[in-house]
């Protein structure tokens, strides 16, 4: 943040501006920072370290530095191993008499250190601080509650992981999609929205809510200079930023690490020097709040990452943390802090492990495109797109081609913008057809914000989201095999429903 | 719950009722009901198991079998140890492949099993199911969630845990704290408050929060004839109840597990005998929810815990966890499935330690109130409850032998109840000399819950909470080094706020 950072409180929901802190961290707060070393202190019921039952915990890892391509020999299983230990009564990064004590909702120091190197180091925001989380998904349902109100709208991706958006309705929490193409979301769209927003019908949106690179469903990455349009913007209408990450480390058309002519130095240097400026490197106002996380580059099981914001809201995050989930678990804490210590991984080793993992997922995701050009694309009446990060491609079905498509349909009744097309009907057959052939394939009707004429206005042009509905998500995490089954299925089931309509249950 | 259990529907709060499931869980539950076993599933982006770094876990803990008394063994150093092991690629309770890949939000089922085979076997509770938590912070507060909208009245023991009982306020949800005395809320208080509530000013509490056994702050420990006077009233006024029993296992004067003559069978059914019946063991309703924790029998870092309840709670509970948290980390549920399952301490194991820390507490409590005894009684100027459970001892001071005690005091403008004496700030006052003098421990204005005549009525009777607040909370958790200190200290600055009145800044 500049100097001349702007004040964001006004973003604060009711309820955030009105939580207390407990106040008996006041009271610990006093007595640890007296100063006074003989202090008797009866106040904490925190049970005594000597109680906790471990004196140990070992985590066996691959050894990256010892394996050249570590994921793949991790999977081939010839990769060595190393050991990370936490001890209760031994030296070591994080001390296990505190990992397992009661802390502070932002997390032990330790941890909280390492994870904000990390962030120093790759996304070098200007004056901003880390807090903890369990997970995206408790980072950003987090920070819903932290700035919504019932009665307001948030802009995100017009197609949009349901988990998430889903969330915050139940709060009253309204969602606006922006138009999105292959790049993502559209700046000049969002302009628009903002622009011809009619305050006298609600709040004029405050966040934005967006998956910047390998979104999921689309699998679209938002080029710098998207990115840069839309930070403008944000300043412009004084809009929040959650800038939900997780895939931000598997981005696949980069040079390999080892191999960037231009740069010397360390590892990790070389490996982040091609990756994407976030929307948080851009953050001179403290407006974006990044939330980063382990699920997809060590493992979903671990429900640790953390939130990277201003001041104001890392506060507000804490306050709500003590009062709700409280602090990450210890094990996953001790696990990180040994993990990028000197003993673990460190920084480059956790490099050489994204590096090996980028190039695993781009094996995969080239497998699928490979087995997309031999079973699907000859039938004629799909397409794709390459991702340049994440786990998905968003195949798009020509349905425009099926016997039984019907243009013109219009639902005047309906407040909600109403298709003019049978899409969203023939998307489905076709995902029943895909289930009866045994491939699961995710419908992108699942994925589709819907649309109110509020916001969309008498726009003529506009054509409804339903009748833009015509894609399906694929993922290339599994194996190939599954891969390979599923697009022989997928090209099959497409020959089916197109070229044998009387067998399609409309 | 039996044949006739009651709807329990109407006290799920407006945002429960709404909340929306994710939709695509929808269709993986489909893929994995129908059946069919070749199926391509391009549907879920989870890491492939194969990816996660983690060739084995280790938890090097107290061997509890080998040990004679393992606490006190484990804290002089000389306690046998042993490992539990998870694994990715071999045979384990729970294996890395599962634990470190997305779940349920009621956790993953091998976990579950181990807590409700515990929950059954300690509680018998009729119908119930499990949910996991990330400890009892996280369960209680989203248990406020599921069940209260903004202008709601909850009930609860008048003196609580702030940083629990702060938690709702922000929601709109107020507190109506239940009178207490040494043996923790009293049933007809309770009924008194139902039974006069004036419904034209808001709706008549559902939710009865409680902390039945050494409750925090109070060390009350409710006897088995109030918690059935407490359910009965439960039933009759159509509450539900939060049981919130995180000491229910360091239950103190009870009959060793080992010297139960009448008992024959395992160790654990030796160590249940006496423990007292939960609130959740009388429930034929489905109106309790449990709330349990493994933060003060293993350790806070665990963030690992459960809440028992009816399926209709179970289920609305995971929605929203798996809106929110998500399920816990995979560290802890692995470390408990191993700990409780055949190659672990199973739950003889468990009740070994069980036995064990509750003797080290006993010795604990014992040691603090015989350091009262000598250097606090004699002054009389204090006195003290003997805890059954628990962390905390609640010392009572007597203000009104305080030269500087004033009786009489009435602000009758105000709509909160007004104190009539000066003992609340006698009671900081005292507190600030404690400070001064290097012992800490927490004033009962702290825990308060703050009265409002709405409740109150016009009881001419009723002694306002602010001049009942003459308490404070110690704990016996930290070391007898620091007991016995802050006991010494504790007698010498109330001799001090006494006897030299002239020296205390009012």
């Amino acid at each position: 943040m500049s100097q001349s950072a702007p004040d964001l409180s006004h973003h604060l929901s009711k309820e955030a501006r009105e939580r207390l802190p407990n106040p008996m961290k006041d009271i610990w707060r006093r007595v640890v920072s007296s100063g006074r070393l003989d202090v008797a202190n009866m106040a904490n019921g925190d049970p005594h370290y000597s109680l906790f039952p471990f004196k140990q915990l070992v985590f066996e890892v691959p050894s990256v530095t010892e394996a050249q391509d570590p994921v793949a020999e991790w999977r081939a299983g010839t990769c060595p191993t190393q050991s990370f230990r936490s001890y209760k009564d031994e030296d070591c990064a994080l001390s296990l008499r505190n990992a397992f004590q009661y802390t502070h909702g932002a997390g032990l120091p330790q941890c909280q250190k390492v994870l904000k190197d990390l962030t120093d180091f790759f996304f070098a925001p200007p004056n901003h601080t880390v807090t903890l989380t369990l997970g995206n998904s408790d980072g950003i349902t987090k920070l819903f509650r932290l700035l919504g109100d019932s009665g307001d709208y948030f802009l995100t991706d017009e197609f949009s992981f349901p988990g998430m958006t889903n969330a915050p309705l139940s709060c009253g929490i309204k969602w606006v999609g922006i138009k999105m193409d292959a790049g993502g979301i559209i700046p000049e769209e969002m302009e628009k929205i903002l622009k011809n927003w009619d305050e006298t019908k609600g709040r004029r949106p405050h966040v934005l809510y967006i998956v910047p690179v390998g979104q999921n469903p689309t699998g679209s990455t938002l080029s710098l200079e998207r990115r840069q349009k839309i930070y403008c913007m944000a300043q412009k209408w004084d809009l929040l930023i959650l800038e939900d990450d997780p895939y931000y480390f598997l981005q696949y058309d980069l040079p390999p690490a080892e191999k960037i002519p231009e740069v010397e130095g360390t590892y990790s240097q070389r490996f982040a020097k091609h990756l994407i400026p976030t929307i948080l490197s851009l953050d001179v106002d403290g407006r974006v709040l990044r939330v980063d996380s382990f699920s997809k580059i060590l493992a979903p099981g671990m429900r640790l990452g953390w939130i990277t914001s201003n001041k104001l809201f890392h506060k507000k995050l804490v306050t709500y943390t003590d009062s709700g989930t409280q602090h990450p678990h210890g094990f996953g804490q001790a696990f990180i802090t040994e993990m990028l210590g000197e003993k673990g991984w460190h920084l480059d080793g956790l490099c050489r492990w994204l590096q090996s993992l980028r190039l695993d997922y781009k094996r995969r995701r080239d497998f699928l495109l490979e087995m997309f050009r031999r079973e699907v694309e000859p039938t004629g009446y799909a397409t794709v797109n390459i991702p340049q990060g994440g786990m998905f491609v968003w195949m798009e079905v020509h349905f425009e081609r099926h016997p039984h498509y019907r243009p013109g349909l219009r639902d005047a009744t309906s407040s909600a913008v109403a298709p003019r097309t049978n899409i969203e009907t023939l998307l489905l057959a076709l995902f029943e057809k895909c289930m009866e052939n045994d491939v699961v394939v995710m419908p992108s009707s699942i994925f589709s914000i819907p649309e109110d004429s509020m916001w969309i206005g008498n726009d003529n042009q506009h054509v409804p989201i339903r009748d833009r509905t015509k894609f399906f998500r694929a993922t290339f995490a599994g194996t190939e095999e599954n891969i390979e089954k599923g697009m022989v299925r997928f090209g099959r089931t497409l020959k089916d429903f197109f070229e044998q309509p009387m067998t399609v249950n409309l």
